[in-house]
């Protein structure tokens, strides 16, 4: 509840959350018998198997469903949001610590990619392709998997359900989610509106299945040979830890990646199945680790602006948070002299107050993490240019920090979630690319300049080898209707638009 | 080489074949310091190494040029093959057993899909998609991996290198390709094709690189940060458990599932090594166990045919022979009784002969397989209707053989590499599809019928679960212009047509 | 208004309508200076002048929008359509004729066609097309083509508009809509609609700009330079009569099909302006002239009530109204006598009231028509098998008919709108097939049949000819999802679904 | 054939051509029985019916071969071209007049067509649309036309065939040719080489039918209710005109454009037909009339050489020819001085001999234009900076032009077919674009300059109003791969790349 204590906030009674909460929605109602977590009673294994039960006959009937009736009900999900807008944006300021327009605009997105399903459930388009065979045809044709399972961190948590569960419940899967330990009243409050929905509809709750829980239920879904395909986000390692542990599966030395990590869970543990079933399928989308390149010849107020933007919204807790600035060597003193007045001004606060820019981290571990991240920073050679103290305070509250550093560093290569930004210099087009390309993580990247040649070579085949690469826009801020998604340990999948619905469908030649 | 002896087959000379061949293609020579085995000198690790630091300068090179120039040279090769195309047809035959028409048929194939592929090479289209931002547009990009990795098995020599290799190549990459090691001349008259095309157009012959070996060369392929793209296909279990073995895995009890084994293999690779790297992504089209179901109202005549063709063809050594018969109780004695009829009649013996059907397997161990295999099944209580047994020659011949055994039993389960046909009594089409899927792989499976609502559910949500799914027609003979590839154990690659090629591609947004 | 007298229909308040209404909406405010036809005062020619020249000014504001915020005003309009349902859906049956249910099926339509817009525009995308030059990229850009004229018929006097306005208005273009001269009532609450969605969003009323008015509004459209696409629908010949006399085209001697009229009228009238101003693109749905065949095998029951539902709905005025039942000979007599006992008991009356299932033919003048058409069948050698009168009662009510004919007489190649379907008999599919094409019009067709060879020659190059080609579905009923429209006599043109968005716009590569 | 005597080119003969050549190719054998042009005897109208005949026969068997087949056919004819690449070049470059290269380049298009129409033949994927039935697919399939027309002109004699061709063949239909009455050698020679690859696959030979000839044939085309599409490529009034008197439609006063003439002509021609029988479609590609516009930023010499290269080439005879240069005020006089002193040391003569740059117009008659237009041009104020005049010798030379003129001098917005180029000043961006939209064409158009936020507004709703919008590259040299085609007076069509084969086949629903 980014470290606010608990005041009565009366609308969430307008979201059906009452004083105690039970975690789990199960075939049509609310049980939770697990053990209580703040007001909410998290799932239990048991509470996990009845719902999947429930689910799983779901399916059948759900996948029967002609695509623009699914299309139908995806809408009216959409318009309940609507209805609730302000009320749910609010919430996930509350309870993530993100300032209030983030939250409403976190809601806003869902709500815009219920709108496109709607049209997409129209357009699942199969293809019909000439044979070589006389009066024969290839038909190439969608059909659902069954289960979707969508597993959210509590950076977006409830946006990233949005982008998997829509082109889900279109495509004609069922949802299982299991929302973020630390969010859970989100969780509850989304399953409410889906659950009316489906029932004013005379359709199996079911169809949507969700948990407040921790690492038994996600370990639970990602060893469900019951749900073929299951979404992953996250960047926390804690999840993955535990389960590794639980897994003995140790063994494996110096892992840092929560990819890989997860990618080894899932299939070792459909090894342990009966390979007579089912086997996953993973859409992963975890940590980023997102430069912005400024060229000598871009719009350095335009760059300074989006730079703030990216790096200190949400707390530098997005997965496209821009962390490291790349300037070129003539530009570099003026943006970042200029950067740390603007740092130096920033509002911090109660995030849903008006004029807030920088609200709270999520958690009292988030903010441990962010001391001893910049302790590690110091120890690399980072120097500290502004910023770089918790803020002594009732909250998780942190300064918004600049860090002076060399690329070749360790520290630049992880993803510390906070709002600690590492500034570069660099001389040739050539050495930036090179620098943006050197981590791990491939998600997103920005440059700014004004020539085209140089856009071309960005975006081209000796450009930035991340799944998003922007110019002249920060590296957050993705649309709906472009795949969104990373390349390399941020861990391949794409979400949302274009074509990302053919990873919920199954396709028979 | 098909269990045959050598003999002087004059028209290896047509191919660059001589009777000593050192086994790697690197950097534009023929070189092999490894064992050799056969007539052919493997690679050696050395030899790898040395291979990739050219294949890796030729990629930066290959990628600069523009994709229609990248499909004239594909199309080059496309005509190279052609003028061979008896020849190396005949080689197929020869080193891998199957009758000569199959061998040009393999041929051919690559032919087709180097047509394909230059037609591709102008239709690598990103999109340009709407943006909610004024004055701002979404680009999606298609840029190329860099190398692609190519490992084949004994089966298919050439045809699936050519999927991949023309696709991978009008997309920018270079291609790595290791061949079976039982069948390197192919390897070798196959790349020798390819550097000739490279060298006429003054191009690096490190474009294409190729290497004759086993086990030591797959597993550097799987474990090498600058592919970021492996392709595997195999059937054998034969490297896999060698991998293993040396990884020191087989911690993992009851491993049955060559895909699973190998995709741990890959990511287990992956993890020791350095995670600043670049993460692979593979593509798998491992074992098939692909079923043809006959309902009461289909053309009988037709679907014997296509029983015999999918059964015995190539030995039962395609990843799409029919391995299991499916027959609606109205018409199952019947068919049985004219199979067993026509099975008696298959012509067996020299591949290169005209008029015969069935050639030998592939080697000895071959033929020691089918005779443990025989033994497994008539324990689990199979009944030999036909065959059964090897044929007492010089090659590896065994009998076409009908089995009547109950879906349950468990070696139907698996993939049993050879002419071995199982027959299963059905009453209904829901059973007949529960039958279908009941098996962990999911790659090739038909239904014979003439009624359009039973065809209309068979491709459908309810229908097969397998990635192809034909109607009237075998089990095997894909066509290049639909996607490839299976789902489940199978792998969930695709490869040749619709939009495979994305897969040989990075997506930037 | 379907021939019934005006009564005090107390819900037409509901949707803005008064006891007298101006008929055209200019630049945001209703006016009508033209000649009063019942309630409505027609605009003028002054009229269309001053809107067009506030459309023309709107059209540069709205193409500045990016599409996905157009996309969300056509949300608000569907969701504006969706309040008003009910009221819609009762005046277009009581102005048009038809019964309740088919007038809401028809407002039903417009709103799906929104939420298919609303996804729509975040996909119009264009393409990124490898280029042979080095460094250089072909792009396939999409832009709006300014102003897109609609102008409607009676028998949808909104869902055509709804087709063409949605995917107009994401693709950036502003509407001008002529509705027909006979519903101007549903043109005026239509329009009221809009206007208070785009008021709302502070957006220019011009944008969607309409007129109550006949020929001569029409003709303004069709000669505008302003406006680069036209999409006509009709089947009157009315209009296009009175545009050839006033051209004074009618040196051209015996035409009979309106499609190519308007063709020539529209390209005409284009001549004579001024050749460096922008030439025009029509959208053509013209008239249908649809048949059912009935195979042998067919399920006659369900076959039965297609027909029903296809030659008796819309009192047979729609575009895809089945005027021609193909019988085969063994099943010809069958499905006469049992179709005959059906008709007898068509439940004929007031179309608001339930039960109806045939209302009233849209004005005096059809039924005159319906009149003067069975003589021409009968002088034809048509036998009247039942119906064939007009009912003697207040409104334009006719008795439904069918007709035994030979496929030759003449009177069966035209378009006669109303409940009249002609009978025949084949002995072969290709004799079936050859009668289904011989006419000049090409909209929709069904087959009924359970063979899938059938099947696939129907849907074939040697099949079908007409744009819609149904398999056991009435050849009425089209779903947005795909393309809808025509060819030969029929127009050419494809409104809705698939890739018609790409009408609405100009391509640049 | 450029204005050179005749002479023994020798090469001919390696093209089948003789001394004496019948023009028509009819049903698999050569015949001409009307008068005698040069050596090329013409085809009569009776010569046209026979082979439409024939055509209409075969054309019920190509369009049941398999679309992959039928590639297979195109790709033998492109390596039957590549064989005889540099003869036919040559034949171009002598009949046509164009400088060698050029006529090696044009054959070379229509090989890379082939090579492309091959992949296209695996590809013309229909959709398998979601129903909001239940059990239910929409289908959209896409079958061939029959036959297709295709009407080209002297400048591009076989390119703008090859465009055609290639497409309609793989789409499964008859192509009927006629080419330009002045190039009769490259259309007899272009079908021979087609004719031999039918044969020798035993196809009949009337799939591809073909006639030298001139008015009469083409309006027989164009009134063919056989060939439901007629593809017409021409600059030239002449053709039309005749027409134009023969339909005695010479009432429309003031016609300028070819475009408006030849759509009514042939929709004028239909309407004298039976509206029983099919309607046409037709693909127009008529005159252009494209601007380089040269920003203040632009790289000079870069936009120099592209200036020259476009609007020299071909002597100014090609449909992107670039007629008006439009310079930014500050860049006019170096561009305007620097470019008189380029075009004085053009390189004028012989086409055939190395280093020519501009060969001779195509005809007397074409210089006598020539000569007609710099008269208009002087009347209208135009100032002649270089050139003007037409060059003393044997052949039809004249001096490449530069002409000063205001932008609305009405001789401006015409088509003058030669090597002559009005240089206009512009101040700002916005004036730039208006002058380039102000003509009555929109085929090409090209920009120089180094700003994206220019190149932006240039591709966008505000921007070029062309077909093809080109950056830094000149007007001409389009691609294969994009769709090639204009917008208002050009014509509308597209051929070659993207989804232009979509036009050459019927979409049923």
């Amino acid at each position: 509840m980014g470290g606010f204590g608990r005041k009565a906030y009366e609308f969430l009674s307008e979201l059906g959350l009452g004083p105690r909460n039970p975690g789990c929605f199960v075939n049509g109602a609310w049980r939770g018998s697990g053990p209580v977590i703040a007001e909410v009673m998290e799932a239990s294994i048991e509470d996990y198997e009845e719902g999947l039960r429930a689910c799983a006959n779901a399916a059948k009937i759900w996948m029967q469903i002609p695509a623009p009736k699914r299309g139908e009900i995806v809408r009216q999900i959409g318009e309940a949001l609507r209805t609730k807008l302000y009320y749910l944006g609010r919430l996930v300021s509350l309870e993530m610590g993100k300032i209030l327009p983030e939250g409403i605009g976190e809601v806003q997105e869902i709500i815009d990619m219920c709108d496109y399903a709607v049209g997409l459930s129209r357009q699942l388009n199969g293809s019909i392709i000439p044979s070589e065979r006389p009066n024969h045809m290839m038909l190439e044709v969608w059909n659902p998997l069954g289960i979707v399972g969508v597993i959210t961190a509590f950076n977006f948590p409830c946006a990233v359900l949005g982008w998997n569960a829509c082109i889900a419940l279109v495509c004609g899967n069922c949802v299982v989610w299991k929302g973020a330990p630390t969010t859970p009243l989100i969780t509850i409050a989304m399953t409410e509106i889906v659950a009316q929905v489906l029932e004013k509809n005379n359709l199996p709750a079911a169809i949507f299945t969700s948990f407040c829980g921790g690492a038994e239920i996600g370990e639970a879904i990602a060893r469900d040979t019951r749900i073929p395909l299951v979404s992953f986000t996250g960047s926390s390692k804690l999840l993955l830890t535990v389960l590794l542990l639980y897994l003995e599966l140790s063994y494996i030395k110096g892992v840092e990646s929560a990819t890989v990590v997860m990618c080894i869970i899932i299939v070792g543990l459909l090894v342990q199945q009966n390979v007579h079933k089912r086997f996953g399928k993973c859409l992963l989308e975890l940590s980023g680790n997102n430069a912005i390149i400024v060229m000598d010849d871009a719009d350095i107020q335009l760059a300074m602006r989006s730079v703030l933007f990216a790096a200190v919204g949400t707390a530098g807790q997005r997965c496209t948070t821009c962390r490291r600035l790349l300037l070129h060597e003539s530009v570099y003193q003026t943006v970042v002299d200029q950067l740390i007045q603007v740092y130096k001004q920033v509002n911090i606060g109660d995030p849903l107050e008006k004029g807030t820019l920088l609200g709270p981290l999520h958690t009292p571990i988030s903010k441990e993490n962010f001391v001893k991240g910049i302790e590690v920073i110091k120890a690399q050679g980072g120097k500290i240019l502004v910023g770089g103290s918790v803020i002594d305070s009732e909250g998780n509250f942190v300064q918004p920090t600049i860090v002076e550093i060399a690329p070749s560093a360790q520290v630049v290569k992880e993803e510390l979630f906070g709002p600690v930004l590492y500034v570069m210099k660099f001389q040739t087009l050539n050495e930036a690319i090179e620098i943006n390309n050197s981590v791990p993580q491939g998600l997103s990247s920005s440059i700014f300049t004004r020539k085209p040649e140089i856009i071309f070579k960005w975006i081209g085949a000796h450009g930035s080898d991340c799944g998003i690469v922007n110019v002249n826009i920060p590296t957050n801020g993705a649309e709906i209707g472009g795949a969104f998604g990373g390349e390399k340990a941020t861990g391949g999948g794409r979400e949302a638009g274009s074509d990302s619905w053919k990873q919920y469908m199954r396709r028979s030649t």
